[in-house]
């Protein structure tokens, strides 16, 4: 279960690993003192790159998916976090309302929603699967891959109120990312626990806001432990409100490609590396598009491409133009990067997301993508303070853990600074 | 890495079994709804004896030794917990004093030490090593086994504060159990956090304190579950401030050991169980004596034997009069007992005490036992909803760990009805 993981692994990032080993406690007791002022995400995963001179969060989703991907030796872990977060939330739960994506029947998708029963069950609540799917009128029993059946039931609203048939929960838990809007009757919940809130939803999210978050913290961050923080952040530059159908609204993406490579350069230079710069241009907000334009000359920037990463037939769009962050992972030859996943402010397992046919440089959350958990020889995730920095796959992780749950206090930065409800004290 | 377990189980401990993997959510809920009136022991162990038709509690541990023993691929879970416990008492933690056994210099004790530190490392504390050997007056290197070495330091008691040069703690956790009273330099350290508390020591606790709560808690539990409260509990009879050194004193041990195999042999004939019941006499509290008589027959009892229990010499003293719960699990032939190990309100691991020379109806805690770590295959200590009862070792762990933590429950009734601090209001 160990996974053959050959890394690339240069100066810098070893003394970045040796840095954070070093300072645990001064890091750990961080999180804490963040986590006492701040809420963490019900759950999430982030997506890191690892380019041997930087490790960068580059996705952090807060409605995660892919939990059949962590290793089975690891669940007692997510169990014992779902137990925390859920006695801190509401210790006299019973019930938990658990609504998948209701467009999502792969069996992969079906696996992970299963292991997410089981995490909650496990953690000692009644867990059902309500459905958003408005053609599932009656309990629709779905059978799974490995034999097992999950039971899709119709949601029941009753005035301020959602359950199922004799079915009320304390707790709704949404494992579906809200793109298309928040829909009716997930509206006005106001005497139960909805998990995460609604405006962490992709019809509402802007992933601006979530890397300004983190910008800030890996400043926080990189000041307490003296670094650059750059070492720990991809740079990044906003397009707000632009009109990807004017010429002028194209060019205003070319200037931020081109102002966030300048930076990139300059960092290259400044720690003698010999790579080529690329951006990344990706939706900020939800507008249809998925697809991500790579950037190696932002004079080659198609003004077609970025008008499908937008969305086709979106009017005027926010683009986050990121700081291409290669990962220099590899597993047998293919290219990896890591996903890191957590359960409120505790990191519960991870994978490695493995592409054969993909370059250091592209993103490999892409069609023919494979999962490999992450899992450790005897020792779990703990990184051994002795070790050779590099050398155990177990010190890597904790690094990743580290920036994982970095990108998790910006979430909650993020999900502050949006909340609809939030009182204003002034 | 998967003990070799073979039960003997027969009806009821897998109608137990049933029952509680069953009603997961109402214990779980339950322990929740314990831990919000109730501080739980900072850490503790449990010994338990499974007879098969019984699962009981029969000792509690609040200063637990043995941490080496449990399995590497648990320590992630032993770190979650200390850090969810840090995260309650002291968030602002930066440095953990831990104070070992002194008169302990035994290997396995120091291997153990060494993992408690590394335990605390990774949740994020400076751990350094105080030590109460009044000999050791300046740092001093023990090397372990594994060609570790641990660095114990002479303590320095400021005023108010106790700390090490250079070392100033917010929290000092106490690893040996107190038995010869409170040294004076841990009195009187109010604006510390002293874990566990003095009044857990073995100078002051007693014994009867614990099963009186356990056996409130049993009851309650197995109203919660509608069972009989015997099925969880091993009855007892309290013999207080008895002169052994009188036939009267021997005689009052006898009534009690009467009383309680009485009742066993009532419930073995409620249930069918076709075992001789048996007794067994320890001393409630500290009072030099360490060995435990085990009493077929109240009439056999050995007053010399008695007076070895309470310790040479003793005045009078309180014993505890148990019933006898014989442990059915064996490992390659050898009698097994499961002991469960928890950090705060968590079950982090545990291990079977292994003993080739002694019979079911034995004491294991002898010269002789082995340790092997509690291991699962994949799954972890999960139970899986669909497996035949009994058929699984993760299906038993939960029901170990469910005992545990009733007995870790009654151990903070017991610290709570013991404090010498607490406040009354009335």
């Amino acid at each position: 279960m160990v996974p053959h993981l050959v890394t690339a692994l240069t100066g810098p990032i070893n003394e970045l690993e040796q840095r954070m080993l070093e300072s645990m406690p001064a890091i750990e007791r961080w999180f804490r003192l963040e986590w006492m002022e701040h809420t963490p995400p019900f759950y999430c995963a982030v997506d890191l790159r690892n380019a041997g001179f930087k490790l960068a969060p580059v996705d952090t989703e807060l409605f995660p998916r892919r939990f059949n991907n962590l290793t089975l030796e690891m669940l007692p872990l997510a169990v014992q976090a779902a137990m925390a977060a859920i006695e801190k939330i509401c210790p006299e739960a019973k019930n938990l309302l658990l609504i998948p994506d209701p467009a999502d029947r792969s069996p992969f998708y079906l696996l992970s929603v299963q292991r997410l029963m089981q995490i909650f069950h496990q953690a000692g609540l009644n867990v059902r699967l309500g459905t958003l799917d408005p053609a599932i009128k009656a309990p629709t029993a779905v059978t799974l891959p490995d034999g097992g059946e999950l039971r899709f039931e119709p949601l029941k609203r009753q005035r301020g109120r959602l359950g199922l048939k004799d079915f009320d929960p304390c707790t709704i838990l949404l494992n579906t990312d809200l793109a298309d809007g928040v829909p009716q009757v997930l509206q006005g919940l106001y005497e139960q626990y909805l998990l995460p809130p609604l405006h962490a939803g992709w019809s509402v999210r802007s992933m601006l806001h979530h890397f300004q978050a983190y910008e800030e913290l890996a400043k926080k961050f990189a000041k307490l432990l003296g670094m650059d923080p750059w070492l720990i952040h991809p740079g990044y530059g906003r397009c707000e409100n632009v009109d990807l159908a004017q010429a002028a609204g194209v060019e205003a993406v070319r200037a931020q490609a081109d102002a966030v490579m300048a930076k990139v350069r300059r960092k290259y230079k400044e720690y003698g590396i010999r790579e080529r710069p690329f951006a990344v241009v990706k939706a900020a907000t939800f507008s249809g598009g998925k697809a991500i334009v790579t950037l190696r000359d932002p004079k080659e920037l198609d003004a077609a491409a970025l008008r499908d990463a937008a969305g086709a037939g979106a009017g005027r769009v926010s683009l986050l133009v990121q700081e291409g962050v290669p990962t220099y992972e590899r597993m047998n030859d293919a290219v990896a990067e890591p996903v890191v996943y957590m359960i409120d402010r505790y990191v519960v397992g991870g994978f490695y997301r493995v592409h054969a046919e993909r370059g250091a440089d592209e993103v490999l959350s892409a069609p023919g993508s494979k999962y490999v958990p992450l899992a450790f020889a005897p020792g779990g995730q703990l990184p051994r303070p002795g070790d050779k920095p590099g050398a155990s796959a177990p010190n890597r992780f904790y690094m990743y853990g580290v920036i994982g749950r970095l990108a998790s206090v910006a979430a909650s930065y993020e999900l502050e600074a949006t909340d609809p409800e939030a009182e204003v004290y002034g």
